[in-house]
């Protein structure tokens, strides 16, 4: 007997469609679920069957917009790619879709970031998958080569603090015209190139390096 | 006669020196004129002579919060040191002078970041300070052969991005765990070994490097 199920579940998406319009005219900040009850033009406690609390429902919302950042990581782990290239696809199909979806509508993405702050703890648990996708491509990169005389963890920091500006949303709002696929890359290939290396190797331009010791 | 200039001059020192204790008790969110003249016992006419407006104010007190990084800056940029150490410098001593202010008193470090976020171009005029020493310390490193095939302007925003964890201050209400001396002068020998070379050169480990191409 699944259908009760299926209902639940078709429910679930109408009432998520419903919120999503609601955060649109009116921003995420403090949204109730009184409010989207009303505007689902059902009781509370009717709403209440669907999301068993607020919490519930943020993360359902937060899920959403999170599955498509998802399959995109999922489906770069999986490839068969050098881990360079993977490491690129890993951060600039997200950075991408991010961006489209800042372009599409600006005020909507901010509200879901004012949402996204309040709650968290429902982000929490997808920045943690980002971390565990990202140690992957790193074991990749060293098995290849790269980042050496680094712990997996260490190189997972660095890796993040080097490219947050393409991670974190907020940044678009910021620096949307500084960001670009093609620096992007550059920081990638300078992670491959240069990071966990000592810095007295010589630099790989064929230009004479004099190091001046003082 | 330089006397009344130097009275105002110690009567803003003395102000400001209100003004913080008063984003200390309240934060920093919409500080207003009349709540400074209350705290410092003046008529509002009176402290209109100080600053002649709250712009005026807000100006002063950034002034005051930006002259030691200022003071760094100059210091670095003047000094007689390879680019590579000057350009961790000029980021390392920032950030941990900025993590030390955090450290000592978090809550007026926050109401800092709130004024500041209220008046942005006050903070801008700072950033672009910071962009013109970055510039010349860029400049230096091209010249030792560093950031090869780049333009300045592009090494500047590239290395801005890459680092920009250790110089914005929100970054160590988030991540100040995550943050270490270290750690950023790993982030700068990547910028040195690797920012603006071709991938597909060797890396320098010494081990054999397969590239699979698909």
């Amino acid at each position: 007997m699944a259908r009760p199920q299926t209902d639940i579940e078709a429910g679930r998406q109408e009432l998520l469609d419903i919120c999503e319009q609601l955060v649109r005219q009116r921003g995420g900040v403090d949204l109730s679920m009184t409010e989207l009850a009303a505007a689902a033009g059902m009781s509370p406690a009717n709403l209440y069957r669907f999301f068993e609390n607020k919490e519930a429902l943020m993360e359902a919302a937060a899920g959403r917009w999170f599955a498509p950042k998802i399959a995109i990581m999922e489906e770069v782990v999986a490839a068969d790619l050098p881990s360079r290239e993977k490491m690129f696809q890993f951060f600039v199909r997200r950075f991408v879709r991010m961006r489209d979806e800042f372009h599409e509508d600006p005020d909507m993405f901010k509200s879901y970031l004012e949402l996204g702050n309040e709650h968290f703890e429902v982000v929490k648990g997808y920045v943690d998958l980002g971390d565990h996708y990202l140690s992957e491509l790193v074991v990749q990169a060293m098995d290849e080569g790269y980042l050496p005389d680094l712990s997996i963890d260490d190189a997972v920091s660095l890796i993040n603090q080097m490219v947050v500006t393409y991670c974190n949303p907020e940044a678009l709002i910021y620096l949307d015209h500084k960001l670009s696929e093609e620096k992007l890359g550059m920081i990638i290939d300078a992670i491959f190139i240069g990071l966990g290396r000592k810095f007295d190797a010589k630099p790989s331009s064929g230009k004479p390096h004099i190091k001046i010791v003082t």
